[in-house]
């Protein structure tokens, strides 16, 4: 009777107390309440969204339904990056040990890949050996002795998240600005860090397609970052074009090598430079983001970013040889270019349909049981403004089986628009949000 | 996924096909969707609505996931009388017999009392022996025979109302005027009814507050009925006072044989009067309102309509006796009276605090599981407009056991809102929707 009530106020447009929320978070972690009834208030958010409040409360419920990384005995900033995903978003892989390199520590735990967007996951576990299910207490001494340790979420951090997402998921409760916010702010918060820089990305291959809805999701995060006391910081970045030239698990770890060894592709470095300076601002190792900036670029040129990877990737189980020689990671047998079919500019790529190329090639997953495999993908070899002669090669898919070669070559090609005059120069970066 | 696509489809503001519609209720109806897919996919409704052509399919599938009664070899008008629920509302039970009297049948399913409101079923089963649990080829016999019969739900009819019923009452979905149309509807229209006349009642004791939501309700429940070839009328009544004098099963039921032998309330055989009148248009057997309403009047005047109901009451099993000796009917075995505490006119009746008064004594359920005592209620002693004096009875409390008697008290005594000047007479029928 109390949830049937709580329903109501909220459907009828009241603020609930955040008693309220704790309770009902509390009591459907614990299988109290069933899921019809969370469904329907689900929805009801869904519809009249949660005030600052509310949304403090239920990410903060969300928070402590499971153990909360303790890294309080570690010394220093501990500071997380998070992407609402891209494609070809391999960013964290390298901004990890670089900022760990300038002295403030990265306790990063991520996800898989779904649909058209990669995960970070996914990508590390290409390495060979690489450990993404390591215990809470290994993380955190990966994180006090490495500076940076990334793995997956465990079964012990936010059992709440889990039990709604999977009902958000079969019930269209998703694509809700409140719920997405305090989902992703719950985990965050969960690592125990101190501040966090979230990317959110915007754009045809982004979960977010308008500016506004990006900003709005930005607001709101940062919210509930800044009421739990950790300094949170937006940056809305353009997700008009695939991050670098990789899209794929081995490919993109080979791409983030190159970026350690300041041979990476220049997108990729300037979003890597730019999330790492706010890092090391926010976790006190820089005064300015110009300051922070240019460490981590420091820390690219003197090595001591991929010194601070090799280091990660061996307490992590990985092969270090596979860091020094990229041949040592997976690669897919058989390459196939996709063609421009007349001369122009590259006006346009569509990045989901890019990601679901790398998908329907074996790179990613539709759903969260299906096997991907780390060897293949796809190199994009034209980005936004190129100039092209019909034949030129667009992209170039790598594949080992070819039972969906034709699905993906057919997605590239309707990816990309070419027009005779080139596009407007785009800035990666929209917004920031503070 | 079909399921959480039509859930987004739906929340997203676009309308569903028919078919989809009457797969989505077929496959609830069967257990094959889980609650809470169901619950989120109300919700939408809650708040996007159903157009005109989903209502149809909606209540049409809703109808089809049971048995439809087959009057068709029954020959004549098959007409039903549905009320939204009042306080004392009894009208349904000298109306189903009038309207029989004068030649069109009534084939009547109805329900139980809840909260404030009271049940037809409840009261006509405190007639000793009544049993209105008949299985549907007795109540088709009954309709064929004797012309009205009047039974509770059963099992076969519209088993996905009951599975929906039950869940949108723990997921705050009840008050969505589609679902409530669409469940109203599709009760009726199993009835295998030709046309269909409905009291939605409107005022502090009746669901619908205002005259706005009144008439939303009946154009939508008028939608439903005209879309599936069923002749439907709704009036808009003024539930702003008690209806008649009696609230009470085994009063109510006195009051009601009061109506068919002409000495009942005024307003109580007003409602009658129309709502016959109307029912034998719709019927066939009057060509205008003035002449129903004078068959009507005229079969109470005979006594056509007491022995109608005599012979409705003996087919169902109960004990003709007590019909024309209500002593035998139920009697509380105390009374008390509840004064007016000052003099003046009075000029406000709170018909949902009057009815929870009849509950509080063991008239009414809060639960359906609740047990209630067919012989308590109350009378009501001042209508509005009644000139008091203070100490003058308002109402008379009919009990047996005082252990809530002093909460009903109570709660009739804040119904009343006495005042220096009369007040302004309302009309009974507010509106007509067809």
């Amino acid at each position: 009777m109390l949830i049937a009530e709580t329903i109501r106020t909220k459907r009828d447009g009241n603020a609930l107390a955040p008693e309220v929320i704790e309770e009902l978070i509390r009591a459907y972690a614990a299988g109290e309440i069933p899921d019809y009834q969370m469904a329907a208030l689900l929805m009801t958010v869904y519809f009249q969204g949660l005030d600052e409040r509310e949304l403090a409360a239920w990410a903060g419920a969300m928070l402590h339904s499971g153990e909360v990384v303790d890294l309080s005995a570690v010394p220093g900033g501990k500071v997380d990056k998070h992407s609402t995903g891209g494609v070809g978003d391999k960013v964290s892989i390298p901004l990890a040990p670089l900022v760990a390199a300038c002295g403030v520590r990265v306790p990063m735990i991520s996800g898989r890949g779904l649909g058209h967007t990669g995960g970070t996951l996914d990508k590390l576990e290409s390495i060979p050996g690489f450990r993404t299910d390591l215990p809470v207490a290994r993380f955190v001494e990966g994180v006090a002795t490495v500076g940076a340790c990334m793995i997956g979420q465990t079964d012990t951090l936010v059992p709440a998240d889990r039990r709604m997402y999977a009902l958000r998921d079969v019930t269209g409760t998703v694509e809700s600005i409140p719920l997405i916010s305090a989902s992703i702010m719950s985990k965050k918060l969960a690592e125990g860090v101190s501040g966090l820089v979230l990317d959110v990305k915007v754009g045809s291959g982004a979960f977010m397609k308008t500016v506004e809805r990006a900003r709005d999701l930005a607001r709101t995060m940062v919210g509930i970052g800044t009421r739990h006391g950790v300094k949170t910081v937006a940056y809305l970045t353009s997700m008009s074009q695939p991050i670098g030239w990789a899209v794929g698990n081995a490919l993109e770890v080979a791409e983030s090598i190159e970026v350690l060894r300041g041979e990476g592709p220049d997108d990729t470095t300037a979003l890597v430079v730019t999330l790492g300076g706010r890092m090391l601002v926010l976790g006190g190792a820089a005064a300015t983001q110009d300051e922070g900036e240019a460490a981590i670029r420091r820390a690219i040129e003197t090595g001591a970013g991929l010194a601070r990877f090799r280091d990660m990737v061996a307490f992590q189980g990985g092969d270090v040889a596979a860091i020094d020689e990229t041949s040592r990671l997976p690669r897919a047998r058989s390459r196939r270019d996709v063609p421009a079919p007349l001369a122009g500019y590259v006006t346009g790529i569509d990045c989901e349909k890019v990601g679901l190329a790398a998908l329907v090639v074996g790179g990613g997953r539709r759903r969260k049981e299906d096997v991907i495999d780390p060897a293949v993908g796809l190199r994009v070899r034209a980005r936004l403004g190129a100039r092209v002669e019909g034949g030129d090669p667009l992209a170039t898919i790598e594949y080992d089986d070819p039972a969906h070669l034709d699905d993906a070559h057919a997605l590239v090609a309707r990816a990309y628009r070419i027009g005779d005059e080139p596009p407007a120069d785009e800035p990666l970066v929209i917004d920031i949000v503070e």
